[in-house]
């Protein structure tokens, strides 16, 4: 199927890939009253007395604003607000299918840091959480900082965790079907943006400790040259042994390879120079940063890809729909590392021991077991941690 | 039936007064390769070229805000973002009850008019139209009139303008019952908030001639001291032989009063003052500026009110959902003065001469009739005076 094509067409058909029904009976004057005046008084009155009774009498304790200012939008870069709209509302009909979720799309026609932090602040008590989307980094970072100062919901960049998240989970149950451990695997990331960062640091709270970061100059390492904020700030907690050099030069006798990046990043002779029974995700979309047939040419034991044709994929749907349900189930007043960890883990779980192989590692785009895998773990967790409100 | 009991049952009970539902099939890898990645990709590179575009492949040429900054809630005054939600939920319950409308509810936390403007506007290319919603005067006229110059999709706000078709709606056959003309009646308001302003500049633009604008102090003339910049601009437009005095006063011999201010304002004895065959619109909700049957005792001919219990009643849900309907039917860039006057007329004329009566000069709140009249009247409009983009 030309999938292009297929979606111009269909998008022309469907003028919005959501709908805004009414959840009340608004058929008799009786009814008229209730929903609406003079009886919506009362929760108005209710909510005055008490700001948190909006999470019981309006839909916002089930209601996740998705937002982009359109300048990071899937690989396409900065094409502007309106037209991120298309990636924003198919996320919310994902969030609506798989996790029950209702979301809405928002875009910003704004790049100005604090411009967007001051906007979704102010119209936060519309909602009960906020997924940050398709923003570039390093902007990603301080806005989602900022926002989770400013605001009393839960806030989560999911190009930043989702992929960790997923990509954590494919680590967890890569590193069973090769038999090493986290806390001994060297791994090599290609990207320095919101995914590459992410990972980064969900790898070492959840207790990886050699990860080297590349960006397009090569090895991040404490005192190189060119860093912005953030990669002076990974350049402290990664690359202890401070390796330098190309992408090239660090992937010698990497265990892991994870690639967010771009195409054709590296070749088959590269994967040659990596530890053995390798595990490399390449998780550039279309196009990967290499070939599973590639990679498997060139030693790798485990391929991953963010391709739905390619066996493992690296998708994000596995986690925001369930990872959101759960949020919101116990009204959780933030998503912090636990929590994602538990998704994690939660996500590795569902493939069983017996299944579990090198074409094998995650669960299935369309698995139903997921979501609810995932809110049941995320919604422990919160409780646990004391961040849940319910 | 008790309708503040009843609604808090009933919003406990719903959680919300909307759902976001998918409109695209996702149960398929393919469906969720063309609504999704890397399908998704073609819709935003056809926006990203043209965002007129947006219009035909996103959702947007058919959602409405529905914003507050909950600074006028119904009679309740100042209660805060968060507490207005119920409004903004029932009134996004009827835009698409009633009009197939998509419309989603917005709370804005500040009150500061250039921030709200430049949140509403930051959004705006997410929506097709912004429907603003009780927001205290004259704080609304503000934020309308710079947001009107600074988007580039209607800006309407529904306590102004509604209020005022419905009226108008109601005078043009409140007239033809009593046999008097446009011109020659004298009109006294009572108010000078949202409401009263709006009726006043419409009713100017309709063809009547003499209109007195009463506030708490009595009748606006020019001159007079304590008037806020509004009024002062009001000044200049009603009330030209000047007229002073109370409300009660300036009463005397007037053919109709509109009351939109609060409960009581008027006793029989005012209303035997005024010429014969008075109407008497009193709008206050839940107890009017005069009950209807003290109204009849001082000799009045025909009484309208803002309550469903009463006959003719001014309810602006016969307006927004069938104007915005017409508005995103042609896709206007705006909703221009002889589009509402159009739609105040479309609403009189549903209402068969031969039914024509002092008890029914309105069509009733669930009459399926007027939103496809409204429709249809405002969409032709918009064509005749150049303001429709299909």
């Amino acid at each position: 199927m030309d999938y292009a094509k297929e979606a111009l067409i269909k998008h022309a058909e469907w003028k919005g890939k959501f709908r805004i029904v009414g959840n009340a009976p608004l058929n008799t004057p009786d009814e008229l009253a209730v929903a609406y005046t003079p009886g919506v008084a009362a929760p108005c009155l209710e909510i005055q007395k008490d700001v948190e009774k909006s999470y019981d009498l309006t839909g916002r304790g089930n209601l996740c604003a998705v937002i982009t200012d359109g300048t990071a939008v899937l690989g396409l870069g900065d094409i502007g607000p309106e037209a991120g709209m298309p990636v924003m509302e198919g996320k919310c009909a994902l969030f609506n299918r798989f996790g029950g979720v209702n979301a809405f799309p928002l875009c910003i026609k704004s790049k100005d840091v604090d411009e967007i932090v001051n906007t979704v602040y102010l119209i936060s008590g519309s909602f009960g959480g906020v997924n940050l989307e398709d923003i570039s980094a390093p902007r990603c970072f301080e806005i989602e900082r900022k926002l989770k100062e400013k605001c009393d919901i839960p806030i989560f960049h999911d190009d930043q965790h989702g992929t960790a998240i997923i990509t954590l989970a494919a680590m967890i149950n890569g590193l069973k079907v090769v038999g090493k451990k986290k806390e001994e695997v060297k791994v090599v990331i290609s990207g320095a943006g919101a995914a590459a960062i992410s990972i980064a640091k969900l790898l070492l709270t959840a207790g990886f400790k050699t990860i080297i970061l590349c960006d397009r100059t090569g090895a991040i390492y404490k005192g190189r040259e060119n860093l912005n904020w953030i990669k002076e700030e990974m350049a402290e907690e990664t690359n202890l042994n401070c390796e330098k050099g190309k992408l090239k030069d660090v992937l010698v006798g990497a265990d892991i390879f994870i690639g967010v990046s771009g195409p054709n990043a590296i070749t088959t002779e590269d994967v040659k120079t990596m530890a053995k029974d390798a595990i490399v995700c390449a998780c550039a979309n279309p196009v990967p940063e290499i070939y599973p047939e590639d990679a498997l040419k060139g030693g790798a034991k485990i391929i991953a890809t963010g391709r739905s044709d390619f066996p493992n994929q690296i998708n994000n749907s596995l986690v925001f729909p369930g990872l959101f349900r759960g949020t919101f189930d116990v009204r959780a007043k933030e998503i912090n590392d636990e929590m994602k960890l538990a998704a994690a883990q939660a996500l590795a779980d569902l493939v069983a021991p017996e299944e579990l192989c090198a074409e094998y590692i995650l669960p299935k785009a369309l698995d139903e077991r997921v979501p609810k895998a995932v809110a049941k773990a995320v919604a422990e967790t919160a409780r646990k941690t004391g961040v849940a409100r319910l």
